[in-house]
């Protein structure tokens, strides 16, 4: 792979050029902004590879970019998006964020690290492949889709609609991935599902004098007595039946996992806390992260909530909450269990609204893609990456792989200081020809 | 009195001008707006009754307005507040909270009913008995103080510091009151305590991505599980050893609350709700209003409140609780009582702020003021009013009556529809009027 990296590095500014442009095009899908005009540009940076591209439509959502290239060897799916976060706060931004600077070896701009650096790092590696080592040894089968950042809302649809093209690949390289806080690389094989749900109560028809207290029921109470009923103070998912349809993570999970570093006091420092919850502790602590689910109060908010005191009594409440799920533990499984819980507390004055959910996805961590990307992180990084069987976080892994049979693996060209989803959002731009290296390594792999 | 009611009605279109014109000046103590600029109004208005009037400084907080006109008969102290409750939230108002408006003989603001209409009627009345009646038979004397709204926070140390201004008064005439559902003028002979509390708790340095909730300490979890302690599903308290230090009500005041007429169904839709806390109902329900402590959310707070989902974990929570007191639960004790209730359940972590209390004032149903109060309500409304021994509400009664042995009773323009501390605050024009000259025949059989 010699004139690989040497054609890599013969044209690092174009590829940086080509990046700055990408990454200069506003994406925003929670604002509905410059969605098609993206989605245009890698369409037609797939086709300057000789790729077959186009736009498939999704009723009432953003394009999806689909493109092929490659005629022999097993197909790999490489799924990324090109919408981005929005970019507010404004005002933390050292540098606009839709105008890319480069600054100490770093590019500083909304979407670099999450998920145009990695969009276009593989698109480029696949032009230093096609221009080095002649023709590609996998079918390569690009699925780019621009709602990522609002929850994926169309992608199940999109897979309906479209299985007939996505079936059949034999892996997928997932959108993202980072070096951790000790430069480690990194490879992930799956994701945990999330339900996210609203809970609200409703008393009298408007907020009254605290005074009536005594007699009229107050919502607040409510919401406090049934969210008390979901989780106890030993951090035990209370919710009927939740914790019974945890499956154990497969024992080559669980193997994986302790391999993980885990630098305890670098991580309580960070978040700024004296001990993790319930005093939880050492590999334990890895493997609750990993494969135990969640209930999470992400938000309340009811009556009064300013300066100072104000004696009423409100008329409603609210809590956000977010289940992060696990295997076999779905999202609509986890609506009904606790719409079913409450109902049987007598909680049935309490509305779940339904925010979205996300299915847990699980991929083996010895796949034939997991070990093409192992392989190919130890001839880049020159280590041995860390490889999780799944991030704490969620995503729409499942729709495109678990359902279609694909297994998956995920890495890329972010770094412990990323920003990612914040202001400053930025890549080391030596991460960034590692990532494109990564890609070079990974298709030969993956196609030996 | 009909030359009193003739001069009422001439000037009725200036009298209702001169409440706007104090309507329209905001007097939010909970936010430190506007206070002495109100206080300086209703000096001037004082003073062109003839009376003497100053404001009397308190360190650190709003002034009290402070007033005295009349040279014989018994003294009748008056009792106001030019302070209101803050307006928010703003949206829920029909037309803005400080721009008074009058629809359907209705004048809508913030302070209408509480406490600016009475606190204005009282002076009109004044007004309109020296030009009517000539002297007053009785001594009046205004306490009119800034910081009612919230909790009255240095009116102790103000009546410490004038004893001597304000001992040896006959009576009180307290801040407000209202009709019924049924119409029917009501007056009061006390009130509860109040302690108001904030309780808060801390988690990680700043918000965090909600997959860390595995091991990361979630501050609104520990608030709910603290907050469930504090009462249960069937509306009983469950602070350690708090019922215990409720007094029984004198018999007299049971004698009274006997005859209170209760419409249940017509209380229950005015509130909107189906039926009452934990199915409470006819006479338990009075009793339990005007006899029974609370602990009452006033307001939660914690992470993400806005529109949609946000998956974020919360690195502080908030809850606004005010504890309703009766004889001989004072505000120092629940406090302590909270405090050692926590500390015993290991939530050492949640911290309490002490936003202010209020002992609970009792004063005899069958006072010289009282007495007085029930021939002029007669006259006024022509039905005998309806005496409550104490309203479920609170005030600093005890600090200026009970302390001081001088009986109060209380009485004002407001009806069941009034909304206070709530948006569209209002009272009917007619009920001004009316307490006007319930002042006026007050002043004449307090006199007499």
């Amino acid at each position: 792979m010699d004139r690989f990296n040497q054609y890599v590095e013969a044209n690092a500014d174009r590829f940086v050029g080509e990046l700055i442009s990408l990454a200069r095009q506003p994406s925003i899908a929670a604002q509905g902004i410059g969605l098609r005009e993206t989605a245009e540009m890698v369409r037609a940076r797939l086709e300057r590879l000789g790729a077959t591209a186009r736009l498939i439509e999704v009723e009432g959502g953003a394009p999806v970019v689909f493109g092929e290239l490659g005629d022999r060897g097993p197909t790999l799916m490489i799924y990324n998006h090109y919408d981005v976060q929005p970019p507010e706060p404004l005002h933390l931004w050292t540098t606009p964020a839709f105008e890319p600077a480069i600054r100490d070896g770093k590019l500083y701009a909304r979407g670099v690290a999450d998920n145009k650096g990695n969009t276009m790092a593989r698109l480029q590696a696949v032009e230093a492949w096609l221009a080095t080592q002649g023709d590609l040894p996998v079918r390569l089968r690009w699925v780019v889709e621009g709602e990522e950042e609002v929850g994926s809302v169309h992608l199940e649809s999109f897979v309906e609609a479209n299985e007939g093209l996505l079936r059949g690949a034999d892996g997928c390289l997932w959108e993202a991935g980072s070096r951790d806080v000790a430069e480690r690389p990194m490879l992930t094989c799956g994701l945990k599902g999330i339900m996210y749900v609203e809970l609200r109560v409703r008393g009298a028809s408007r907020d009254l004098h605290s005074s009536t207290a005594t007699i009229v029921p107050n919502p607040a109470w409510r919401l406090v007595w049934a969210l008390s009923t979901l989780k106890d103070e030993h951090d035990r998912i209370t919710i009927d039946g939740y914790l019974d349809h945890v499956a154990p993570p497969p024992s080559e999970a669980v193997a994986v996992a302790e391999q993980i570093p885990f630098d305890e006091a670098a991580l309580k420092q960070s978040y700024g806390i004296d001990q993790f919850i319930n005093g939880v502790t050492g590999r334990e602590a890895v493997y609750k992260n990993l494969f135990m689910p969640t209930c999470t109060i992400c938000g309340l908010d009811s009556g009064y909530t300013g300066e100072g005191s104000k004696t009423v009594l409100p008329s409603q409440a609210m809590a956000k909450v977010d289940l992060r799920l696990v295997p076999n533990l779905l999202p609509d499984l986890a609506l009904r269990l606790l719409r079913e819980h409450l109902d049987r507390r007598g909680f049935t004055d309490i509305e779940i609204i339904d925010r979205g959910g996300e299915p847990p996805a699980r991929s083996p961590v010895d796949s034939k893609v997991a070990l093409a990307a192992r392989r190919a992180a130890e001839i880049v990084y020159n280590q041995p990456p860390v490889v999780y069987p799944n991030m704490s976080g969620s995503g729409p892994q499942y729709y495109l792989c678990d359902h279609l049979g694909i297994p998956a693996v995920s890495s890329g060209c972010g770094y412990s200081g990323s920003n990612v989803h914040a202001p400053d959002e930025n890549i080391r731009l030596a991460d960034y020809f590692d990532h494109i290296r990564f890609m070079g390594e990974l298709i030969r792999a993956f196609g030996a």
